[in-house]
């Protein structure tokens, strides 16, 4: 199977497992919901940072809030 | 392996192929960089819509350019 594992960067730059098994990534607005194939469901308030398939990995990463 | 396909949304909602079997899936800005597992190269101006990954499916859609 080809699901992503979905981890979130902390300020200090290590990667904090969010939610595993992740099919579904629907970005809304500053949000992106997720959904794994076991039905659960996440919504993390984050914008993506990278995706590496190959590696099964989706990396989150806080959203500016300055700027723009 | 676990690449997937990237596809751009058009007006009438049709999706066009962009890129195969990509790997490394990277937003800047109002643009997405992605590398596929040939070592081929993209960038572009759009947005994520949805990611499907057992469909093995990224489907992208253009910026909004109303709003903020």
């Amino acid at each position: 199977m080809c699901e992503s594992n979905v981890y979130m960067l902390d300020n200090e730059g290590k990667q904090k497992l969010i939610l595993e098994a992740v099919d579904k990534v629907i970005p809304a607005g500053d949000e992106i919901f997720f959904k794994n194939i076991f039905g659960q469901k996440k919504t993390v308030k984050a914008r993506i940072k990278e995706i590496a398939l190959v590696d099964h990995k989706i990396v989150l990463e806080e959203n500016e809030t300055k700027g723009k």
